[in-house]
C-alpha cells in the first residue's frame, strides 16, 4: 500500500518538473521529441540519418539517455551537434529532473528541435512525461508485428509510431499491414511512418513532417 | 531515502519466496531457465523451436510473463505441452511471487524443464530472482553489438547468452564477434551459443547442452 503512495508522489512530483520542461521548451520555441522503443529498434540510427538530412539547416540538439555508457552520444557528436548523455546507472527509464539538470548544458534559444533519446524499454519510459511535445515510439520489423499488444501503454501514450529496418521485411517473419493494424488498434490516432536507416527509405518523408512540426512552433 | 528502503524490503520479500520456488523445483529435479532479453528477440520462438526438438523426449512446462495479451501462451500451448500466462497488467518484469501463484497450475513431480518466458525488458528482471537455476539472456543480431555494454547488469546476472538471428547476419550492421567480445567483457564465464529459429542452426547444439544440464538435475 505504501508502495502505491510512494509511486504516486513520484509522478506528482515528475508531472510538476515535466511542466517547468514544458515550459522551457514553449518559451523557446523548441519542437521536442521524446524517442522510445525496445533497445536495438534503432533510435540513434534514426537521429543519425536525421541530422544527417538538416545538416545546416535546423538546429537539433540531443539529449541520450543510457543505462551504462555513453556509446550513443559519441554517435551522435559526429554530427558536430550538441549532445548530452544521461547515464541513468540502473534505472530504466529517464525522468523529467534529469532532463532538467541536461538542460543546464544546452543553448535553448538556439534550438529548433530536442532529441530525448530514451533508455531501450517498452514499458517504463510510458509512464514519465518529460515535458516533450510528443513520444515518437520506434518499432523494428525485426521485433515482430505483435508488440502493440503486448506493449500497449507505449502506444498508446506515443503520437507517431516509426516503423523501422523495412529493408528487413524479405528476410523475416513481420507482416507490416498486421503491425500497422495493431498499433491502430490500441491507438487510432497514431500517425505512422515507415523507413529504413540502411536504405535510406521513408527518411525523407519522416524529415518533412519533422520540419512542418518545427515550423508549427 | 524511503523509495529506497522499500525497494529494499520488495527485494528482499522477493528472494525468501525466490527461495521457496528454488526448493520446489530441487525437490521436483526440475531444471528451471528464467528466459529474458528485449521485446521482440525471439524468446518465443527459441521455446517453440526447443519443444518441437524434445517432442516425448522431455517434459517442459512454460511460464509466459507479459503486460498484456495472452499471445505467446497460445502460440506455446499448441505444442501440447503445459502452459501458464502471467499477464503483469503494466509491471515490467516478473516476481517470485507471481512464479510462485503460476506453480499452483503446473503438474511439478512430472517436469523436466521449466522455462520461464520474461516480460520482454533488459532493465528491470535482471534484480528479480524468481527461484531458478540460471538467467538466459537472449540477444538478436538485429539489436546491434553494443548491448552487452549498455544493459551490463543483465549480461552479469545471466549464466548463457543465446545470440539469436544469425540468418540476418548479411543483412544488418552486427559484429558478431564484437557482441561476443562485449558480453565477455562484462561476464567471462558466459556460455554462448549462436542460433537461428529461421533457418535452425545452432538449435541441435543449444538443445544438447540443455538436455546435458537436465541429467545433472
Amino acid at each position: 500500500m505504501s508502495i502505491i503512495t510512494i509511486e504516486r508522489k513520484v509522478l506528482e512530483k515528475n508531472d510538476e518538473l515535466a511542466a517547468r520542461n514544458r515550459e522551457l521548451f514553449r518559451k523557446n520555441k523548441i519542437f521536442t521529441a521524446n524517442l522510445v522503443s525496445s533497445p536495438g529498434s534503432g533510435k540513434t540510427s534514426i537521429v543519425e540519418k536525421t541530422l544527417e538530412h538538416f545538416k545546416d539547416k535546423l538546429n537539433i540538439s540531443v539529449i541520450e539517455g543510457d543505462v551504462q555508457t555513453n556509446l550513443d552520444a559519441e554517435r551522435v557528436s559526429k554530427y558536430g551537434v550538441p549532445v548530452v548523455q544521461i547515464v541513468t546507472n540502473g534505472s530504466c527509464h529517464l525522468e523529467a529532473k534529469l532532463v532538467q539538470d541536461a538542460l543546464q548544458n544546452l543553448e535553448l534559444d538556439d534550438t529548433d528541435v530536442l532529441f530525448i533519446e530514451n533508455v531501450g524499454n517498452l514499458v517504463c519510459p510510458a509512464a514519465y512525461d518529460l515535458g516533450e511535445d510528443m513520444k515518437i515510439v520506434i518499432a523494428s520489423t525485426t521485433e515482430g508485428d505483435d508488440k502493440p499488444l503486448k506493449y500497449p501503454r507505449m502506444f498508446l501514450n506515443a503520437s507517431v509510431l516509426l516503423i523501422n529496418k523495412i529493408d528487413l521485411i524479405p528476410y523475416i517473419n513481420c507482416n507490416i499491414e498486421v503491425l500497422r493494424k495493431n498499433a491502430l488498434q490500441i491507438n487510432p490516432k497514431l500517425k505512422i511512418f515507415q523507413l529504413s536507416c540502411t536504405s535510406g527509405e521513408g527518411i525523407e518523408k519522416w524529415c518533412s513532417w519533422l520540419e512542418s512540426m518545427v515550423q508549427k512552433k
